[in-house]
């Protein structure tokens, strides 16, 4: 070939050639509020340890990794158990390279062509794509105006739709909203024999009396409750995502896995932070306090908030949310263009980090 | 659920019923010789540097990691420049955990249901289950008894089959055959658009004079070369494979990728460690003239051996190969029971290990 190749020369799927590569922007501005990190950095004496415990795995590179890494799983159980009362055995938990990696896993086990897996929107934008990528067919069923789930209308869409996978969000992505156990329960009751997966990806920053559906477990075989070392652990550069569920449950994505898919390197990065686990979560009490301060300041000054018991705020309504998310970023605050029309995300950042955003936001909206 | 959940209660994909989680044995015996390691480990200067480097990525673990790694990908090209002389753009290149991560993602985007996966058998055997995960359909033809490939069967295997994806794998996985570069170009003619990768996991364990595929990327936009930091690097625990290719083949790798796949410690870890390849690739010429000397011991002992252009070496033939293989675990020697039927296959390892291995070998087949 003389002239240089296009993807239009190229074999794509033909249900790709209109996708992008997924991703909020990755822009390099003073404040990033954009995609629900945590803003404190790991400690030195925990990095130390990251270190050291990365050296000794390093002396062994040349050997592949422990392909059933049961140790990674102990830790994260014997975590669970201390985070929700969870009783686990190792065999129960799976990890991978970020909860994306765990969610595709179990839409390869469960899902595939001429199936359906069902989700109720607005939810994490993620989710279609997992499906994209293994053949699934993606439906949603809406959550109401508060983005609650209605069980009538749950029961009503697993009944329309046959899924083969149901996934709640719980806190869900981008609302900030957790979910009553009676509606997780209602929605294991009727899907049958289909796999229902909660995904608490911001699990540890639920308000307190906010139950887990880890709770759940010992009662469904098809449940699975799936974590992040992201979030609360401040890890989101590590990749490591799990989730605890039956032993079956967890076979099944052991059969569709690839082979050594978690390295040496991050087993060893995701136990030496587990030791410091009581460490790293000190964080999450001080972000639930100033994601509730920073919902009451936005009710304060007039904007419409969704409850949250997640570690980031979605508040509005804006006509025009573009014209306010740009003008935070000339501002050099970058929240998220996420969620339902008019609705704009703020992850909480430092005490600074949210002056500098009400103050930002104060000039945006007196602006217009 | 009062009974213990199995996996005939979960709605597994129907056509992983009977399927097992792929790999080898992890076994614990004193001479590891089966999964094609490399036996040196990492030296403690590079160790050393590794943890300095992951040590300053995991200050920043916190953020999620570059979801693009262009520093990552330039460090691949330039390796690339220096041990095979390519040219390559950062934008030409692609990193996963593991080739097999690389290969998923190129069957992900090439492949699909309704769309054909072609290679020539025996090959490397994790190619079936990236088909299966990927719902592609997976074809072979055959390769001779030298294990090379004919021309005129590859043509007529591509106009029969049309494949959407052609796979070569050279040096061959398990044979350890490398291609003449005439047959890579010959299946590229016939192919026509679809997408040739060359599997190059072995490459740098070729001998002198044997050509590699990334000779023919600038005339080919649909032929991607794949590589891993496994093998001649000593780093099969940090899991990086990668390819090159031309720019518009990576960009439709980027569309299926999941965001944020390779974690900034891996990134950190890669990094470093290419920085010393020279003295990581130091092992290779050591490891090729061992694999030369154990391909003549082995003729001279009356075995009938493949060439080998990689870290390993088919032998045999044997009426009863599990025997021999079970004969050698015995004396604690773990070689690998694959390829056609007959053969074995052993890594290259030490000096001392090799020698174990003679010694278990001759007495196994003593006994017989």
């Amino acid at each position: 070939m003389t002239e240089p190749t296009t993807l239009a020369d190229l074999p794509l799927r033909e249900d790709l050639r209109d996708e992008h590569p997924y991703g909020a922007p990755q822009l390099d501005v003073p404040v990033v509020l954009n995609v629900n990190e945590n803003p404190y950095p790991v400690a030195p004496q925990i990095v130390a340890d990251i270190a050291a415990a990365v050296a000794q795995a390093a002396a062994g590179l040349n050997r592949y990794p422990d392909r059933e890494f049961l140790d990674l799983r102990a830790d994260l159980a014997a975590f669970l158990r201390t985070e929700s009362g969870a009783d686990l055995a190792p065999e129960q938990v799976w990890a991978a390279n970020g909860s994306n990696e765990v969610m595709l896993h179990v839409l390869q086990a469960f899902g595939g062509p001429g199936r359906t897996a069902l989700s109720f929107a607005p939810t994490y934008s993620m989710y279609p794509e997992y499906a994209r990528d293994t053949l699934t067919t993606w439906v949603t069923g809406h959550r109401e105006t508060d983005f609650t789930i209605d069980l009538d209308h749950a029961r009503e869409q697993i009944r329309l739709h046959r899924p083969s996978v149901v996934l709640l969000t719980s806190p869900n992505n981008p609302t900030g909203t957790a979910l009553p156990l009676a509606t997780v329960e209602a929605v294991l009751e009727a899907a049958g024999n289909a796999v229902v997966v909660v995904d608490e990806a911001y699990g540890e920053f639920r308000r307190t009396g906010t139950p887990s559906a880890l709770e759940l477990l010992p009662r469904y075989g098809n449940l699975a409750v799936s974590r992040t070392m992201s979030k609360a652990f401040s890890l989101a550069g590590a990749r490591v995502g799990y989730l605890a569920a039956s032993t079956a449950f967890v076979d099944a994505l052991r059969i569709v896995r690839l082979p050594y898919h978690l390295s040496a390197v991050t087993q060893a990065t995701a136990r030496a932070a587990l030791k410091h686990s009581a460490t790293l979560l000190s964080t999450v009490d001080e972000l639930r306090t100033r994601r509730d301060e920073t919902v009451v300041w936005l009710r304060g000054n007039g904007f419409e908030v969704a409850e949250s018991d997640a570690n980031f705020v979605l508040f509005g309504r804006f006509e025009d949310r573009h014209a306010v998310w740009q003008g935070l970023l000339d501002r050099g605050v970058l929240i998220r263009e996420t969620g339902p029309a008019g609705w704009l995300r703020v992850t909480v950042g430092t005490a600074d980090e949210m002056q500098q955003f009400r103050t930002a936001l104060q000039e945006v909206v007196g602006q217009q």
